[in-house]
């Protein structure tokens, strides 16, 4: 099999001195925050999204996205809205690399070396490094649900035993898939997670969920995309899932899967 | 000492038959999605603000708040809103309890009476029964965060690993709180998890705080507030937990819990 | 006829240092600054909605609201939310008095007072005055629009065209309310016009449409209601220009006006 | 003097079946319809900004933007967002000629080829055409505002008379403009109005000025700007409006104008 070159580029964004600024002059009110937070999510994720690129709400003051198809120079499009629009700013890292934590692990270190989070004086910063272009390379997706979530746990147990179950599901995953495979996986809403990977297999995919099974007691089911995006490579996965839900089966996508429909 | 009563009032908000909708004629655009449930956060946030009230995300298409001091039948404005600004709508389920999580069952009860989620009929169901109005009580709150987590984690480690760590201090915080002491506590950005409590003490906090050590590493400290609704007891445990930052104190609150300035 | 007692409590919010702060420090991107007002009158309207009030957009950077039921020291909570979402922050005046226009020059008045809106010092001012609670009043409102806009102009003309049509017939139409009436009409989207008037009879309806007939050769129709808030009488007032539309009537109505339906 | 080819691509966003929708079943709350447009155009807004060009909200129902660097089928990255984001969905037309007015005719004529915007049946049309892409030109952007509008109006007068005061100058503007000029001028906030013109001369905005100020009393001022896009001839506008404010001169802007500085 002939090798697939795969660069992944990610985006780190972090509130600008957030911390200080939520307590000055005294603590702001929380949900207040909270909706500082989300809509500045809900704006990222439409900013990432006209890129074909996915973006996850990370800690919310710390969110990341995989977004191949950019100039990371246009972050500062980005920064200037938020600049704007709210009462904080962002500072950006971007790095590239074959997998998405050591992108993401590039992206933190350029920030980092631009000064610390808590550092007053640093605002605004955009550090992206020089890079070549990103050549053309593929994005897996892995897009994951719980089977049976509404008969199995929605419909009959209550709302935080529910989440509570959802979480340390999500937790074994993203922690198995960045360990094992160096991939970035998130919760997504509901009871789903989506993982974007390096080139790996079916047999990848399926010991995750085995072991997702075997910490928690939960089964996942996984629908697996892959192309030049996140997007691309997600709506492929999206469809895959469809196609567990409609057949029973546990992983369906790429043709390197077992064969599907 | 006199024994306070403590009345939980606690809503739960799900929107009406998301999932078909998501796939809907065909698969919509994730970023779309992740925008879209992250402003109905914001707003829902924002709403139960003006109660007083703390909101927590839960999974996004399950959203829940303690909100004491409002009349059920005001989510008809917030269900409203949501009609008349999103492509979706929402059911709502309100219940009242002497915990937290007794009174989430109640609501998540009262929810599931009127149908399941993906029930394609059940449309902005406002399910709040006919409980006597909630009487003057108190709620506890407790405001957690790491002991010096941009020292220890942000400006050291990468924003996937520095997640996972406060996600998992936050699920093993989560999980323990809610089985020894029926509360709620969610992550609320940053490496902050917010915990509503019935009447409990300091001991029970201390706890909580060993226990998340022992099981990841990880050192939490935690200012404790009390007051009629969350948002005053919040503010207090807030005020208290930048008392811990000054002095080193692990714990910090209400007059019960040891002495502090 | 018993007299009503006619109260109107008017709010102006003006965003603070504005015109420096487009062009500090540098001009910034008009479309950013368009998005910004817009927003902010967006949550301005949701804020007054909840008081059963009616918000118009003004200037933006002058917006207003006719909010009877409200406790003026309530606007500390949108400061507050403006302060928390937004890079700028706004004062408030807020006047009372027997007609709409002379509430606001009392709000007007109260809000100058406290500084030029050019003064760099005058921040998130909050300048009620101490007036007696709003007794229970009634306040007129007529929703008009143009008897068959989509037929005679929209589906006719091009976009620009139609426009200025229905601004001429706005501006007639509000500066004889405002001058023979004391009355506050704004223009609210589409082809629709709203008054908030004193206690005014049909006859006046009639003559405003009289006069924007004479003068743009346009013609309006009008529902008109009464209620205590601007919200009660502002639906009733849709509700007949409903029968408006339905009857080829060009007033309908309060039941002082003739007979309909 | 070479002819300078001046193409303008003018988009025309409808919301599909708006009027009808807002009465049923019954006529929503008018506060929830003011912020469901003023969202919509916040966005709007928005993404016409990341192409560069301007945008004017119209009647709400009926937006439009001067936008010549957009491959009009990415206006259907916009109708998704809508459609994903609101209660709503919006038809697009655009249109190019060597004038804004008539590029607007033209987008107009071609969304009304598809259907009347009253047309329950007629739902996120694009109606593009097949123009030719847009040709290097240059957009000609006139910025104007009232001679110190602080001391004379808004620090004397109430808020109602400023806006009328200012919205009879924006209307004698917009109609002279559009009449003499084939040009779509329209107000942004404040008192700021911007025109967006083909290749006219310093003497057709001193027309303009004396016109507004013969028929309203009103002082304008005006910076103009020339470049390829609304946004690069609208900054040039606002720096030269800058120079106004400073010098005390009426009009300053692009070469052809009287020297200034």
């Amino acid at each position: 099999m002939e090798a697939v070159t795969t660069v992944m580029q990610v985006a780190l964004i972090q509130i600008d001195d957030y911390g200080p600024w939520t307590v000055t002059p005294e603590p702001r009110r929380e949900t207040d925050l909270q909706s500082l937070q989300a809509s500045l999510f809900a704006d990222f994720a439409e900013f990432v999204g006209a890129y074909d690129g996915y973006a996850f709400y990370g800690r919310f003051d710390n969110m990341y996205a995989v977004v191949n198809e950019i100039d990371p120079t246009a972050f500062e499009r980005f920064q200037r809205r938020v600049r704007n629009s709210y009462p904080v700013t962002v500072s950006v890292g971007v790095g590239r690399a074959s997998t998405p934590v050591e992108a993401l692990d590039v992206a933190s270190e350029r920030l980092q070396a631009a000064g610390s989070a808590q550092d007053g004086d640093r605002r605004e910063v955009l550090a992206v490094g020089s890079d070549e272009p990103v050549e053309a390379g593929s994005v897996t997706v892995g897009h994951f649900d719980v089977v049976d979530v509404t008969g199995s746990l929605t419909d009959r147990r209550n709302a935080v035993d529910v989440t509570l179950a959802i979480r340390r599901a999500t937790l074994e995953l993203v922690t198995y898939l960045r360990q094992e495979y160096d991939s970035i996986a998130h919760f997504v809403g509901g009871d789903n997670i989506i993982a974007v990977c390096p080139d790996i297999g079916p047999g990848a995919f399926d010991d995750a969920i085995e072991h997702v099974n075997a910490e928690t007691g939960i089964e996942l089911q996984v629908g697996v995309g892959r192309g030049p995006t996140a997007h691309v490579a997600g709506d492929e996965a999206k469809a895959a899932l469809e196609r567990c839900r409609a057949t029973g089966a546990r992983i369906r996508g790429v043709d390197k899967l077992p064969a599907d429909d």
